[in-house]
């Protein structure tokens, strides 16, 4: 057993995904059990000007999917932001992690040096494999997942760290 | 460049506890501007039986310390969770990240395979190196850094998630 890109990725980004679904299937069972509005919850943000619920789960689909698909050299699946439910939301990952399987080892082994280069938010963004992975790609996957975590924590639902980290 | 398990933890803790540092550098600031008393904010939640700011900080400097020192197989340094000021989360952070900078690559890399057990929280822990890195490690690092900035933003205290990221 050898640490590798792969391995520090696709991997980590299906457990991590399926963490967020067993989180978000929580919030679907405490707003039935409560009686509120699952749109409320979805809708949910933790201060005015920030993303709410919604968007945390559409990013951290988008910064798991994109970041995989520049490491292994393809074209990034597009998917449409038009989720409105907690069923969509699991479509949404779902469909994220099944992308994530068909990628293959070797197609992100050794791409420590990969110059990667897109355009985003207006500006061009360069970066080089490895840190691309370990300073970009990971922190702001976890970045997503643990704000939607907070804001479901906030708005009441019982849930842990232990949630969270799932069976590590 | 070949990705190691030193490369994937200690410069990675590094980097993301320096970023924790500057976003706590923003909240004292902002704490000041406001006429904010900043156990206000250091002792705020996002819910009443959830981890104030104080502690998310400490969880996480632990995190990285311990981590590092287990995988690294030496004693993980103690230090006293007596912290009160935004002045002494710095200088907790600075004292972990000084710890962190006197680890060699050779004390971690190779330790993919290594068993890892310790007694934490009334249960033994059972781990192997290089899963232990990636799904135990890393989450649990960037899930209370991500909560503290999520407090924070709850307050008010304007970061986005280019402070989060930090130089990536």
């Amino acid at each position: 057993m050898t640490i590798s890109m792969y391995q520090s990725c696709v991997p980590v980004f299906i457990n991590n995904l399926n963490n967020l679904s067993e989180i978000l299937k929580k919030a679907a069972n405490y707003a039935e059990a409560k009686k509120i509005e699952p749109s409320v919850l979805i809708n949910s943000r933790l201060y005015p000007d920030m993303l709410p619920l919604v968007r945390q789960v559409q990013i951290a689909s988008d910064a798991a999917k994109a970041s995989v698909a520049r490491l292994a050299e393809i074209e990034v699946p597009s998917f449409e932001d038009n989720e409105t439910s907690f069923d969509e939301l699991q479509e949404r990952i779902a469909k994220t992690i099944k992308f994530l399987q068909t990628i293959k080892p070797e197609q992100i082994d050794g791409k420590e040096e990969l110059k990667i280069s897109y355009f985003q938010h207006g500006r061009d963004r360069n970066f080089i494999g490895l840190p691309y992975l370990l300073n970009w790609a990971l922190p702001n996957l976890f970045f997503h997942i643990t704000t939607a975590y907070a804001i479901l924590r906030h708005n009441g639902v019982e849930i842990g760290k232990k949630d969270f980290l799932g069976n590590a």
